[in-house]
């Protein structure tokens, strides 16, 4: 029998999915389970991009092409001047997701046993991704104390060498929520133009910041257009996850030229999200102002309850719809698993992440997980009543 | 500016994109061009399988299972039992395309620098493939003599060394329309368990057999479940290119459990596809038939009017909607060029693709060219006549 290779080997499983078959056998014991664990929002899609769908009048179901419609492209264009970004059609090229604009960037700017650096706890796939490219992940610690601010100049610096290629950050970030602030933007632009590295700037959660607190994307800084690559996806933006539509948005020709020919191997992204996306940019800004207020409110909720626990400690984010807390236990995975399988408050329970998935580091983030406020508010409230028992039974808390 | 990978560099441009821009400046000019140059057919897609994006009734558009929803692949394993594929639900990886089911088929199976064997001509986004999986492809000649037929057990093992995981084959085959027959599969299983090979059979083109041909998957021979992975695509059996659904199927459970691991890091394909999917598996057979019926004509047509031109040979292909041709040319590519950019007869022309881009030997095919039976039968005859008028005129014929 022929073996699998052992890069398929080496590549890390989702830190979540060891934990679905103990919430599997809650739900079947009768318990509900409330899902905090993944990033899959319950907001609806706007209606617009969901009926441009059903409206589509089509006979037949055709490629596009690789780069993404024309129409389509024209219009993310204007959609970015608004953003301020100064970006044509042919800087963009449409993806099946963002997952895809990350693999197009990575093979595009990164030789083998290349180096990316990126701040950590970082979306856990990014792992995944560089695994699958050969792709050395060189993770830079931020840390709770200063709510997971970008770390020091000095301290990338440490990790630069003759290999590295890029640095990647997520903003706002999966898993911290943590949004990036201008100065800390320029201190980026100093360490990409001093080394000559690109900037891969996944900004899947742009839409989502709070507090009146301004984004600010790599796009917006002068003299760095050639460093920077935005990887974009309508997945959070619309609540669109199952869409898989994304784009690679660039000013650097060659990534362009050269991201085009991994798209044109695939030959093409979805016909009909494509249609779906460009209805979709007609959103009206009340849109966006409900779903922020939502977001504002669950995860004011959210934070407050996780500091009111004894021992818990949960950073104030500034946007995403995710937060990190660290727990007074021995072991975050172990207290995961054990509130599914072994703990229930009047029959219910909360699933949530644990942290040290989104780490490259070993053994750090254990005690900590990732909580993401996908879930209605008193739904929020409840399965933070259950995780406060929890912590208050689980035999590995640690005493303090 | 920091630079693109050598990754990048390296990549294979698609064959037929370099005549685009002379294709526009005829369209340009007011000339009409006859597109048999891509597989992008004309017909139809089922319209249950559009009605059923159109009444999908979602209000949130979600992620999917990664491997898929339970519900189509429950479906798919029906309907790949009624072709006497034994396989089971969980045998299955719903991809984005046949594509993406060719990339994780060669990362899960390839390290780097490992070597597969594929038949040359062959599907050119397979260099694509593996230049980004840095995967070494082989090629074994086929001929244009032989119709294309699979080269012999002796030629194959000619390549096969220490780093030889797998054979590649389409079947029916893009770009010649060979269809392999039993005994050639036979002869495939053959080497692929005494040298411990996967077999690949990328089946995009199973439902295009002509004569009353049978068509023979690996998925029909005995005892070699644990080295057959299927790529399959509704792409090409239900005209529907632009929905970006495919899937890996194999019972080796350690690809499954490998491929899941790269398609669990893109999280998901597309959601509403799935459902049109799922209603596709109910096309009628009337549906294939009349489809299969156009094709024949129209392949005869084509090949008959081929044979007819002085000079010009292409053999009588099973399956597919591609045949390959041999040109009185110097240079296809010269001669693809020179149609667009310097003939025209009656206003009209042709495009055709070079099949030098189908061979990974440089030097091979430089007198041939493929040819997609892509439009209907009076576009088909204008364009016939417009290649032999070209051939008659071209300034690079070859004197017999
Ligand atoms: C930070 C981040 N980037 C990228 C993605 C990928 O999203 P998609 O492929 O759905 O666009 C996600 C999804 O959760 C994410 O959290
Ligand atoms: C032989 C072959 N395999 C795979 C594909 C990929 O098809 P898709 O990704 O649309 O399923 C094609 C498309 O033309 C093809 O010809």
């Amino acid at each position: 029998m022929p073996k699998v290779s052992s890069k398929g080997e080496q590549m890390p499983a989702s830190p979540i999915r060891k934990l679905t078959p103990f919430a599997e056998k809650a739900k079947k014991k009768g318990i509900k389970v409330y899902h905090l664990n993944i990033g899959q929002p319950d907001i609806e899609t706007p209606k617009a991009m969901l009926d441009a769908v059903k409206n589509a009048n089509i006979n037949v179901w055709e490629y596009t092409a690789s780069e993404g419609t024309e129409s389509y492209r024209t219009k993310l264009a204007a959609y970015y001047s608004k953003l301020n970004y100064n970006i044509r059609p042919e800087d963009i090229i449409v993806t099946l997701g963002g997952s895809e604009a990350i693999l197009i960037a990575l093979r595009s700017c990164f030789d083998i046993d290349d180096e990316i650096l990126i701040p950590e706890p970082f979306y856990a796939n990014y792992n995944a991704f560089a695994c699958q490219t050969d792709v050395v992940v060189c993770p830079i610690a931020s840390s709770i104390e200063t709510g997971f601010a970008l770390p020091s100049v000095k301290e990338f610096e440490k990790y630069i060498n003759q290999r590295t290629r890029a640095i990647m950050i997520c903003n706002p970030n999966n898993p911290t929520g943590y949004l990036y602030s201008r100065e800390e933007m320029e201190d980026l632009k100093h360490l990409a133009l001093k080394h000559d590295l690109f900037i891969i700037a996944d900004e899947a959660y742009r839409d989502f910041c709070y507090d009146g607190k301004t984004f600010v994307s790599p796009m917006h800084l002068d003299g760095i257009d050639d460093n920077v690559i935005i990887v974009d996806t309508v997945s959070k933006r619309y609540s669109a996850c199952g869409a898989r539509l994304g784009a690679l948005i660039t000013k650097n020709k060659d990534v362009i030229s050269t991201g085009l020919k991994f798209a044109q191997a695939r030959l093409s992204a979805g016909m009909l999200e494509q249609l779906a996306g460009e209805a979709a940019l007609d959103t009206p800004d009340e849109y966006f102002e409900k779903v922020n207020k939502e977001y504002t409110e669950r995860r004011n909720i959210l934070v407050d309850s996780l500091n009111k626990m004894d021992g818990v400690y949960c950073p104030m984010p500034g946007g995403a719809f995710y937060v990190v807390a660290s727990l007074p236990v021995d072991d975050a995975e172990n207290f995961c698993k054990w509130i599914l399988d072994e703990f229930s408050f009047e029959n219910q329970t909360v699933m949530i992440a644990p942290a040290a998935g989104f780490y490259a580091t070993e053994g750090k983030g254990l005690n900590q997980v990732r909580l993401a406020y996908v879930i209605n508010q008193d739904s929020i409230k409840k399965a933070m009543i259950c995780l406060e028992k929890a912590l208050q039974e689980y035999p590995g808390r640690l005493v303090q």
